[in-house]
């Protein structure tokens, strides 16, 4: 019976997640409200408390289970350091596979500005910290690249990650606001090979 | 004596553009409120809706008054097909100049990612027609390069704007979360020089 509770428990919180995800994405973290997701999932304030006692709890965890999903679909056994090219196709294969998760590319086009700009927003610290991780990892590979002679001695790789990164995000708004207008997994791949010589199918 | 009366509305009319900027920079377009951005200025609801009849006037004119002005401190006389080179320069030397004036890449982050998110926002039809004109204008620039042989027949210069404008915007909210780790210009340059061949000091 306490297993049944538990699926049921477990059931539950993921619903909520996902009603606070599609919240979040569209409205934003401040004017999305504890009333509406719990509403959506046709829970009571008080449901939803039990799962997550905060707004900030839902937020963090809404975004800690979208890298949990990342993570698991794309970037499992991968290590940036010791096999760069494979690292560097998985991220491309991910922004390819993004692109037909809109509600996706909303949630962190709306939290990353809104958080970035407001030093006391709850996804702050989050954003700083994953933007830190990701640039590591790309860094990492374009220096193994630059290291085995992949890629040429006099091209420049230093912060390749900020430059990856912020190409992705920002294609990624004008891709909301024109979808026909931008290919953000060609212009990546383009990237790679007129910035760096590297041709990744 | 009407030449007094015009001369203070004028100053009045430019101090509510002021204290609109810098709410909607830090609150979004949503959460700002004309009351507030009326207080700031020591002007009562009324007296705001003299100058501006509905809070999606006031965004607007926030907007163009900012392309008025980098249009007159950047690119007058400038035409990017015609001398392609010089265009993308004074793009560079404007990103530069931005990085002194943290609330207009807040307003532009969140506004970009408030309207692109959502296509009733009163900004939405702003920022895709915004997008479409300077991509064009930058696409101009690297066709005309490509045509004059400036940058090699075999680079592929085809939505470069998109790509550039990206860059920008991306690390724009990069190096709002963590300045240091960020150089908005030099990653410009580098993107001229490595994936173009383009050398601007």
């Amino acid at each position: 019976m306490a297993g049944i509770g538990y699926e049921k428990g477990r059931r539950r919180r993921s619903e909520l997640l996902e009603a606070a995800f599609s919240r979040f994405a569209t409205l934003g973290y401040r004017n999305a409200t504890l009333a509406q997701i719990a509403a959506d999932c046709g829970v009571s304030r008080m449901g939803l408390a039990h799962h997550f006692r905060t707004k900030e709890a839902l937020l963090l965890a809404v975004l800690e289970e979208r890298d949990r999903v990342n993570g698991r679909d794309f970037f499992v056994g991968s290590d940036p350091s010791v096999e760069p090219l494979d690292y560097l196709d998985r991220f491309a294969r991910l922004i390819d596979d993004n692109a037909a998760v809109p509600g996706l590319i909303n949630l962190y086009a709306v939290l990353s500005a809104e958080s970035a700009t407001d030093p006391d927003h709850p996804a702050h610290g989050y954003f700083r910290d994953r933007y830190r991780r990701i640039r590591g990892h790309i860094d990492a590979a374009f220096a193994a690249l630059k290291a085995d002679g992949t890629i040429d001695a006099r091209v420049d790789v230093d912060n390749a990650g900020a430059a990856m990164m912020g190409l992705i995000d920002g294609l990624q708004v004008q891709w909301l606001l024109e979808p026909d207008a931008v290919d953000i997994g060609a212009q990546l791949r383009r990237w790679y090979r007129q910035g760096f010589g590297l041709d990744l199918a």
